[in-house]
Formats: C-alpha cells, sequence, structure tokens
C-alpha cells in the first residue's frame, strides 16, 4: 500500500491507497500552526505513520509517500509554494529522516487530475485535464497518457486572461479565469448583486447558510430567484470561455470539473456548460467535442494521485 | 530523401528533405484552380516527382512523402479543410495509386511545429510552441518530446477568447487572439487608426509599398511616427496577453514566433514581447521563464515538418 498526501492552505491529510484506488484511511490536520520546515516535515511524517497505521500496515512497510504540494516542485525539492514554509526545501530528503520509504513530490492540481485520470472521471483517456474551481482555479493535465508539467509550473490556466483589461488578478496580470470563475469569483458575483437587489432570495438563502458562498446563487437559483439564475448564467458562460479555450488549444477527450461548485445542480452547471462547449469549440467543425463531465473523487482525488506520482513521474 | 508537402490556401509546395533538415529543392504551383480530390491529389504527385526529380532523386525511390494540410487529419483521412476539396478524402490511399510510397499526413501548424523543432528554433527542447502570426494564428505543440494533437484538431490557439466580448472571430465566438494578434488583426488595427490619423506617416508608408500590410505600421513606427509606434505597442501588448496564457498553461522552454510579421524588427516585436512575458508570467514567482524567439525555418518550416511527419507520428 502507498500512501498520498494532500497539503492544503487549510488543512494536510494523509491516506493509505490500495492498487485498487481505493483509500483505506484518511487523517488530516489543521495546517495553520505550522511555520518552518522542520515542523512541516515532522506533521506529514506523523500524518503518514497515522494514515499507514489506521489502514493495518506498519508504516516502514509502506511501498511509497506521494506529496502534493500547492506549488511547484522539482524532483526532491519544492521550488516555491504560497503559504508553506517550503520555499527551496529537499522535501524528500527531509522527510526521509522521519519514515525512510520512497518519497514523490508532485503538484497538488496534478495529483487530482492524476487521481481522476486513474480511478475516476478520467478513466481510459489519454488526454484528459481536471479544473478545479476553489480559491482559484487550478488544472492538472493528462496529455498523450503522461502528466504534463513543462518546466514545472504548467497547469496554472486560472491565469489564463479570459477579459483583457478585466479585473485585477492576484498575479498581477488583469481579467485572469479565476476572477471570473473561481468560487471565490462566485461569491464575489453574488455578494455583488446581493446589494443591487435587496429584494432577491440571495438573502434568505445566504442568512439561512450563515454567510454567502459557492452555492448561494446556485440554491436561490432552484428556487426560481431570477437575480440568482441570471448570476448563475452569467458565471457559467466565463466559466465556458476558459473551458472552450482549453478545448480548443489542446483538444482533449474530457475534462473533469471539481471542486465545491462542482457539486452544484446540474441543469444549472454542467448542463449549460456542456452546451456552451458543443456550441462554440472549434471541433465543431468537424472534430469530436470535449466532453465535460464533473470529477468523481471529490476531495479524495487529491491523496489519491498523490500515492500513484510513484507510477506517473 | 523525403518529401515535404505544405498544402496552402494560396500555394502547394514541396521540397526535398535531407536527413540533417537540408532542404534541396522547392516546387510551388497555386492551389486556387483545383476543385475535386482527384485533382488535388494529381497535383500534389505532380509535385512530389518534380521535387525528387529536382533534388536527384527517382520518385519512387523518396523514402516518404509527407504533407501538411490546413485542417484536421486523422491516419489516413482529411477530417476538414477550409478551402480545399478534401473533407472526408482518404488522402493517403489516393495518392498512393499515383506515386506508391509512403504517405504520412498531418495539420500544417503541426507540420511546422515539428520542422522548427527538429532543425531551427525548437532544437533540444522537450516542450516548444511555434505560434504563426498570418491570416489567423496557427499553433503548433511538441509537449514531452511529442506532437499533441488532441483528438486531432489541438493547436487552435487561434481561437482562444482573451477579450471576452470582444470583436466578432470567423469561428462564431468573440474576443478571439487572432482577431488582434494576427497579420490580419495588425492590418485591421492600422487600417483604423490610418482613417483617425490622417497626418500619419502611415499613409506615406503605405503608399510607397503599394498596400497596406503588416510591415506599415513597423515601418512607420522605426521612422518614429507616434501613432505607428502606439499600433505597434497595443498590437504587442495584445500578442503577449496569448503568449503569456500559453506559457501560464503549458510552460514550455520556447515558443517561437513565426509567419510574416515576425520579421519586425526586434526591438518593436520580439524584445518588448520578452519583457511582457518575464513581466507577467505566473512562472516569474520561482520558476523558469518561458523564452520566445523567432522562427528559424520561415516558410521551409512546413515541408520540413511534412517530411519528418514519418518520423514524430
Amino acid at each position: 500500500m502507498r500512501i498520498g498526501i494532500d497539503v492544503g492552505g487549510t488543512n494536510l491529510k494523509a491516506g493509505a491507497v490500495t492498487e485498487d484506488g481505493e483509500v483505506r484511511s484518511v487523517c488530516r490536520m489543521p495546517a495553520g500552526d505550522i511555520s518552518t520546515a522542520g515542523e512541516f516535515v515532522h506533521a506529514l511524517s506523523v500524518l503518514a505513520r497515522n494514515a499507514a497505521e489506521q489502514a493495518g500496515i506498519a508504516p516502514q512497510q509502506t511501498e511509497a509517500v506521494g506529496i502534493g504540494i500547492p506549488g511547484a516542485v522539482q524532483g526532491d525539492r519544492v521550488l516555491y509554494t504560497c503559504n508553506l514554509p517550503l520555499k527551496e526545501v529537499p522535501l524528500g530528503t527531509l522527510f526521509r529522516r522521519e519514515l525512510d520509504v520512497p518519497v514523490f513530490l508532485g503538484n497538488d492540481a496534478d495529483c487530482a487530475a492524476i487521481g481522476e485520470w486513474c480511478f475516476g472521471a478520467g478513466r481510459g483517456t489519454r488526454d484528459f485535464l481536471t479544473v478545479t474551481l476553489g480559491t482559484g482555479i487550478g488544472a492538472g493535465m493528462i496529455l498523450g497518457g503522461k502528466l504534463h508539467t513543462g518546466m514545472g509550473a504548467a497547469g496554472e490556466a486560472g491565469h489564463m486572461v479570459i477579459h483583457g483589461d478585466g479585473l485585477s488578478c492576484t498575479c498581477g496580470r488583469r481579467g485572469c479565469w479565476e476572477q471570473y470563475a473561481s468560487a471565490t469569483g462566485l461569491i464575489r458575483r453574488t455578494r455583488r448583486r446581493m446589494t443591487e437587489r435587496p429584494e432577491s432570495l440571495l438573502h434568505e438563502v445566504a442568512a439561512k447558510n450563515g454567510a454567502v458562498d459557492g452555492r448561494t446563487a446556485f440554491e436561490a437559483a432552484q428556487r426560481g430567484d431570477e437575480t440568482a439564475l441570471g448570476i448563475c448564467r452569467e458565471y457559467v458562460e466565463d466559466l465556458a470561455l476558459g473551458i472552450v479555450n482549453l478545448a480548443n488549444l489542446l483538444h482533449p477527450e474530457r475534462i473533469a470539473i471539481g471542486g465545491g461548485v462542482a457539486d452544484a445542480p446540474k441543469e444549472l452547471l454542467l448542463q449549460p456548460l456542456q452546451e456552451l462547449v458543443e456550441r462554440n469549440s472549434y471541433a465543431r467543425y468537424g472534430g469530436k467535442i470535449t466532453e465535460i463531465v464533473k470529477a468523481k473523487r471529490g476531495n479524495e482525488a487529491g491523496i489519491l494521485g498523490a500515492a500513484l506520482l510513484q507510477q506517473v513521474l
């Protein structure tokens, strides 16, 4: 059995994964209190040990540990991450001092793509993308049956400009896709409309759930609120802009949409999205149209893909 | 020796190519008069024979013939093309009735990428793109050391929306990159500014060259014309939007810019373009920055890459 570790900004999660892609145990801890690379490596090794033991295997008998990092890695090293104390750290070497098993590093979005490709929505494809709608937009790419990482930092689909001169992005450019089509973008759009429309059902839905989140607009839209329906329509249009760009450029067999937003009612998200892809993809002039599906492995995909890094790297 | 055939909307060109990537002969004929698939295949076989003979080899001793088509191919078949009578035609089989040597089909932009990758600006890379600025924008992609074609129609980078709700595109979407950054887009931009600025040097330059073309703005800018300098600046900004999108998504080592526009003075095109890529690429947060270079093999790249199809398919 292998251990996959999914390093998120909020939580660290580890799971023991079987050869058939079954996640046998999941252990998690908050990432917030960790401030040094040493603490971080120790925390990961404790999680890995616990995940192994919980699945009934001795930690040192783990076949391999894979670690998915929100940032860029190169071989044994973490080149950069956003919020973790890991820049230029030889993470694999340090980890093996705590638990001496083979260690493989990957990017977290790549791990999600690997997990879905091997044991989820991408099974049987050669060209497959996952697009994860969360705080930002992350993409993982399987191209020609291989994980594509370019010079290490490929997959920044969220930082594809779709509205030149549009909203300012944290990356320094304007009009990046994730400003419009991430969960954050959806929430911002929902908040703005709520201010404009005090009579909208959106207020009641948000109050009931305690906050405006990525579900607010979809829930109010399901109950027939016109403002919410408008938000969902515009959101899907911007989501489709980027998805069609990816389909035109890479022409994969399938793109799986993940992240909390992907749980939205099919008729409000995936269905209109697929329709826009069919109507707008260049391939409609004679080629096959990329299929849009929901990611199947949810939060497990990261753990699963990390555990599979040994195979695909 | 192999024969590469470059099928353009205006001209058909064939050349004999050595193993070292030297083009030993080039034959061409206009494509305009051809109206049936039979005539087309015959024309290609005549060109191939002539190119072989001109290079001193008997046509039937040609090792292989590669044909680069402006459209999508799958194995032996042309799935679609824009202006040629080739839809759903088994081109390879028909060709072999006229000249019985191994035949390989590819997309024209892919052929250009292969030519540059093997014997031009992409030598030594594993991840390499060519972006050709012509009537539209075509891209060819070498990813992980392999030609990437997806389900057959990958590389439609020109139909990546960069200005949502922008200019209408022939593909049916709005704001496609090629509406702004192709040679056609540059000419349209130049013409519009000329109407606004009757005093600009652009008028004199266009009159001297007999027409407004992709060089007009660069030539007037070199002579210090402010309007022309503004056109070049805006053009490079829109070109960079798409190039940075590609760099963020695929993070290739190098992107080669081809097409007539790429001959513009370095300080007005490639230099500011590279600066914008360095300033805006996501990889500047710790990764390597994609290098932007000029394509080296010019019009030969298509012939060269077609002749190399046997190797890369």
